[in-house]
């Protein structure tokens, strides 16, 4: 399998988790989101995702996969432990619900494209896109989706779930961003958690070969 | 099970949707996201869903599922005919790739709380909230997805599917907001092809008891 990411795209840093903690192995093909007005507009990678986005799992047949929590859900079935998506179908929801808060709620309003447009067309100064930013990451994301966690080690449980595969990309971006989240407890354990895994520890964007 | 959502809601339509092609009734709580500030920033509703958005689904044993592509997932989990999730990975992994792509890449840019940001702390002109809603209905969704599905009657093959709950709201939308996607061909086909079946006739915003 080969995996079309970019170091620092959150969305790929999931992808990334996910097949370390399933023990995967696949090889990276980077992809520049910044070089010659970006390597994902590019024919031949448009020919793989029409999306012009990564990540995207190119299967040894030659299909390709998109979107990283379709992703994630593909890499659980082929290869069901650890489980990343609990078998229980509640818990399995719950699992899902922070995922997809920070997939469909913070990550689309927050990521490169957008705040591209609020800045270009849009013509904002980089102190409007800022308050933008932390808005939709805190009180649009972060702050419930703190009240949607029971209080583990981990988001749900004592072992990581997909919902900790989206959380710590996106408070990697939060630290980057300068964006604070100390008041919240339960998102910071379960950051604490995963930061002891060397699943996560290898995924960090500034551990990839294309990191600049 | 008691579904709080709201008539227009797009995220609410796709899990009517879904319900009704499972032939599963549940009680409808209807959230009025525009009366008094929004009945979804109240605490009673806050306290199922701290996110303040709709969907919410409500078990019988009162736990509560949110994130409409969840609920679906939970839906199809509980009562697996019709499968909204195809069995088979690789499938099962393009129509997901599809609902994601119109729920992580089209609503979260487009629906009312954003639009709402845009005319209030930055003070854009309803020309400019138009040009961007269009855009990341267009480029940034509809055309990218036409190009992710293969052509059949609907989305995926001949029965509809997660993906098709997820189209036909976002272009519900798209006709209320008079942006024109009649060069899309397949997605149309889609479109054409669920409209002929009472599952989703009956979830449609002017069909629910909240309309005005």
């Amino acid at each position: 399998m080969k995996l079309y990411g970019y170091f620092r795209s959150s969305a790929a840093y999931r992808v990334r988790i996910a097949l370390n903690l399933k023990g995967l192995t696949v090889q990276h093909a980077p992809v520049h989101l910044l070089k010659d007005g970006g390597e994902q507009m590019q024919p031949d990678y448009l020919a793989r995702n029409p999306q012009g986005i990564v990540p995207a799992l190119e299967l040894d047949d030659g299909s390709v996969i998109t979107q990283s929590l379709a992703i994630i859900e593909y890499l659980d079935a082929m290869k069901p432990e650890p489980r990343l998506v609990p078998a229980g179908p509640v818990l399995a929801a719950k699992v899902r619900a922070v995922a997809l808060a920070i997939a469909c709620e913070i990550h689309p309003l927050n990521n490169l494209r957008v705040l591209d447009y609020l800045k270009g067309p849009l013509r904002h100064s980089q102190g409007d896109v800022d308050r933008w930013y932390g808005h939709w990451l805190l009180a649009g994301g972060l702050e419930p989706i703190e009240q949607m966690l029971p209080g583990d080690r981990f988001c749900f449980g004592d072992a990581p779930t997909l919902a900790d595969c989206c959380l710590v990309p996106q408070l990697f971006n939060a630290r980057r961003c300068k964006v604070a989240y100390d008041h919240l407890a339960k998102i910071g354990r379960a950051e604490g958690s995963c930061a002891l895994l060397p699943a996560f520890e290898d995924a960090h964007p500034s551990r990839q070969p294309d990191a600049q």
